[in-house]
């Protein structure tokens, strides 16, 4: 019998379907307790969007089917380390926990670069558990960008 | 004879729309060259969507209306300085110039807070004037925030 899927598991389900469709594979799952409110993955290119990554569009999908305008109490999943505009949308949304896989050294904006929910600006610190199956998210990344270069 | 209309009169004329409407008042309009690209402004009550900040609006309507997935020698016009999100959304996006209006010390991630275009793991980093008609814009938001108090 196999285990039940966890959300992480669904978020890379979604980062490998991104891959399978050109776009970089990160995906995304907000769960409200043990309900997924949305599930998401990045679609750049099919939208000709550079501000349409995974957790920006499970954030607008969470919105929606939540209709509070919070998502407090929700919990992010997602393959790679958000960037600055990502983090900016957890802190606005006021998300409660963030998991993520990889860490991104380039562009991540949680324990990379801004770091942007320690500073005194940011008005919402979520919990952050980074690290979860990171070498699985790296292998797909580089498998992916590797691609790109042939 | 009046003069015409500027991008940033465009983006307080939005902002004062949004002020009428219950929203935080802040416009912002996007051009390329003489051709307006997109002019929004916050409508986070009404979409229940607190990402729905008048620069990502706009930029998401000037992608759409371009249709090449980039924002390349575009500029954004906005009456108030952008947060991290909508910054690292300029970012991505690579718009050319940000003209904005008022500063914003707590939320500011331009000429405030983490600064994002100056950080090195920023990998666009437009031309930024600031302070357009500041006294304008800090006029329209202190106003609407006194409403809301009483």
């Amino acid at each position: 019998m196999s285990r039940p899927l966890t959300p992480m598991d669904r978020a890379f389900a979604l980062a490998e379907e991104a891959a399978a469709d050109g776009e970089a594979p990160i995906g995304a799952v907000i769960m409200e307790g043990e309900r997924v409110l949305a599930a998401e993955r990045n679609r750049m290119q099919a939208l000709r969007d550079p501000t349409a990554h995974a957790e920006m569009l499970a954030i607008r999908a969470a919105l929606a089917a939540r209709g509070t305008g919070r998502l407090d109490g929700c919990d992010l999943y997602v393959t790679l380390e958000p960037c600055a505009m990502c983090a900016g949308a957890i802190a606005h949304t006021r998300l409660r926990r963030v998991y993520f896989a990889a860490e991104d050294i380039k562009a991540g904006a949680v324990e990379n670069g801004i770091r942007l929910f320690d500073q005194p600006t940011c008005h919402h610190r979520p919990e952050v558990i980074g690290g979860l199956s990171a070498g699985r998210s790296e292998a797909l990344l580089s498998g992916f960008f590797r691609t790109l270069r042939t």
